[in-house]
């Protein structure tokens, strides 16, 4: 489903932007870590400080309604010849246990060590099933 | 609108990430430039490389159908100490001409010196009617 450079560039970057929308069409973005596995980009609602409970965040409550989410994966840089981006388009699914639920969390700690204090066992993910990919500019790798 | 640290954070950062949504409710991201400028964020359909006239964009005709978005300033960190965002939800509208039409683009001159070749007198501007203000995480300067 993604190029080579599509999933390099996907995996050199840290941070991806998750948009949700609710029923009535108004979307909501938030910054969110993630790692892609096959078809399949998962999110964990971890434990860093939030206002509500897991389940109660807009986020969450957006999917229940609709399940169709962009996230989109970008670089910038001053010089707008480096700029780039990938977007995965797909719906949304929330996984609370189970073997791909552990597949996750487990792939999720292992790209995020910050991870080892923050995601509890329990943690819920969401599972994007990408069913369409777009991506833009200059996906090469720069260090 | 703006606390004051969000309104440094806002102008500290480079680029944002714009969520629309079709009629149906499907969102789309994409990474912009931008600046805010009282209770209106402006974002330039600038002269960078794209697939389709600008008028055709996505975002575009996603606005026409329906004006609700969310707009998303954030930092990473691997500190996750360090983590923010300002988000910017309200109503786009195009703006194709006219004195705030010619604000937008002096503004977005002065911000992103690029533009000075990639930014026509002509370009059509998104300008967001900010109704909702959210922010998290440390939204001090680093430098």
């Amino acid at each position: 489903m993604l190029t080579p450079m599509q999933s390099t560039f996907l995996n050199g970057q840290r941070i991806a932007r998750l948009a949700t929308a609710d029923k009535a069409g108004v979307p909501q973005i938030v910054p969110v870590c993630y790692v892609v596995e096959g078809a399949s980009v998962y999110i964990a609602l971890d434990a860093k400080p939030k206002r509500v409970a897991p389940l109660r965040l807009k986020r969450v409550r957006n999917i229940a309604q609709n399940a169709e989410v962009s996230l989109l994966v970008d670089r910038y840089d001053e010089d707008w010849s480096q700029l780039g981006w990938v977007r995965l388009d797909g719906r949304a699914e929330l996984i609370e246990q189970g073997p791909e639920h552990a597949d996750a969390l487990r792939l999720l700690r292992q790209r995020y060590r910050q991870y080892e204090s923050m995601l509890p066992d329990g943690a819920v993910v969401i599972a994007v099933r990408v069913h369409r990919v777009a991506s833009w500019g200059d996906l090469s790798a720069t260090l």
